[in-house]
């Protein structure tokens, strides 16, 4: 099922621009017992996205209705996507004076690789394509995805599940669809996304999970020789939560125990 | 009137990836006397940027009838804007094994400083926004336009029609919805855009046209004080033609007879 603002709906107006220019924001979360993971993360993240970009944000509570409605309608788990957008406006690039911004909220199943049963471990390799740097739009989830549809382009092997990407610099910034982490000597690093890439919910939270654990972190700018040097590296995101890298390319790791603590880490809400 | 592959609509699938990504291209082009403005150049531009993306393009003869509906049906000359997405597709960023691109049409009347009595003189400003370089979209009209959007709502003085972009190299790349053309001792400039931009189709012509005019033309990184020592500045689109820059912030010129002669010369039909 698809809400429009509210309302069950198949499709949106065609002068939106979230269409003419991408001009909007998203959140993919994951639904479990019909009810959205993390929300209060989740939420916080659309609301500064939504800030970042001057668009007026969905009413929290609203929201979380619609969300659950979709959550409760569905097996129990499953995959819910928010959209908003600077909703419907005149010809050209100048955001309307009044804005009217479009909600959309949508469910699917859990994509295979997200299945309970599905493997811990994943493989991954390098992308060619290098993400440009935009500082005014790094970290936000916007809906000008196309770097990530080249990217995604790039392989169609089933078994290999994410690329990685560096941008026009030479740093690491993370994969497609999941940021990436590793760790080295019992210390925890993932890039700095103040250039381009996306900052996810599950990268705030595995960060503040790390913190709790007292396990030293490094965030900044940092080069593929660092993740190649790692004891264990991994990707994470609101679906999926962690997953190790057990293979990138030709490069191999036997499991050093991390991912299991720190997925472990991630599920607990205790802040 | 808004055609969907074909169909008269309001609305385009909530699934599209138009929506979802910004995965799509567009054309903006004027409709005169009911019928379509430098449509050779225009089609060949869209097969391009469709190419570059690997995207299907429509069929030629079927979009031309249906840019003439529409151009047709309204009071003679306006603006048609033709978008070309990859379509519905299920989640996730990988483009579908199999592609049904969606076709939009749609007509508006003209902007008013686009209207015949229009001035032919503008006044233009430098954005702050640094344009992120992506060779990999460099050109292309594609769908993901957020940084025009920023770039746009940088102001909402009506008497200032456009704003001049660089590159986070500082080298100008063109306006936020034209392309920039400066003379200086009888000789053309303008920006390459191999990094970001768009390239237009009005700016093909008139590259095109100054050849054919003997006028040595000069396309490659050219920073700003290059339009500050010029003798005349122009932006030009398939909208409004060629325009001449007579103030840039405080930055001012006189007429030098340019913009005329090569307005003329950009609507030649010779080849």
């Amino acid at each position: 099922m698809i809400l429009v603002n509210g309302h069950p709906a198949v499709a949106v107006n065609a002068l939106d621009r979230g269409l003419a220019y991408g001009d909007g924001v998203f959140r993919t979360l994951r639904a479990q017992d019909g009810r959205p993971l993390w929300w209060r993360d989740q939420f916080a993240k659309l609301a500064a996205d939504c800030a970042a970009l001057r668009l007026g944000c969905p009413d929290e509570a609203g929201l979380h209705a619609e969300v659950c409605r979709l959550a409760g309608a569905g097996p129990g788990s499953g995959v819910i996507k928010i959209v908003v957008t600077r909703g419907v406006g005149a010809r050209g690039y100048a955001p309307p004076a009044v804005q009217a911004c479009t909600r959309i909220v949508m469910a699917s199943p859990l994509p295979p690789y997200a299945l309970p049963d599905a493997p811990a471990d994943i493989a991954a390799r390098w992308c060619t394509l290098r993400l440009a740097r935009q500082p005014r739009l790094a970290g936000i989830k916007h809906l000008n995805r196309l770097e990530s549809v080249l990217a995604r382009s790039e392989w169609d092997d089933p078994a290999i599940l994410e690329g990685l990407l560096c941008d026009d610099s030479g740093a690491v910034i993370g994969g497609v669809m999941s940021n990436v982490f590793w760790v080295r000597n019992g210390e925890l690093f993932t890039p700095s996304l103040d250039q381009c890439g996306v900052a996810g919910v599950a990268r705030a939270r595995l960060l503040r999970a790390a913190k709790r654990r007292g396990i030293p972190t490094h965030i900044g700018r940092l080069l593929p020789a660092a993740i190649l040097a790692a004891d264990e590296v991994m990707i994470c995101n609101s679906v999926i939560g962690v997953r190790r890298v057990a293979r990138l390319d030709d490069a191999t790791w036997s499991p050093a125990g991390w991912t299991t603590i720190l997925n472990n880490a991630l599920y607990e809400d205790v802040d």
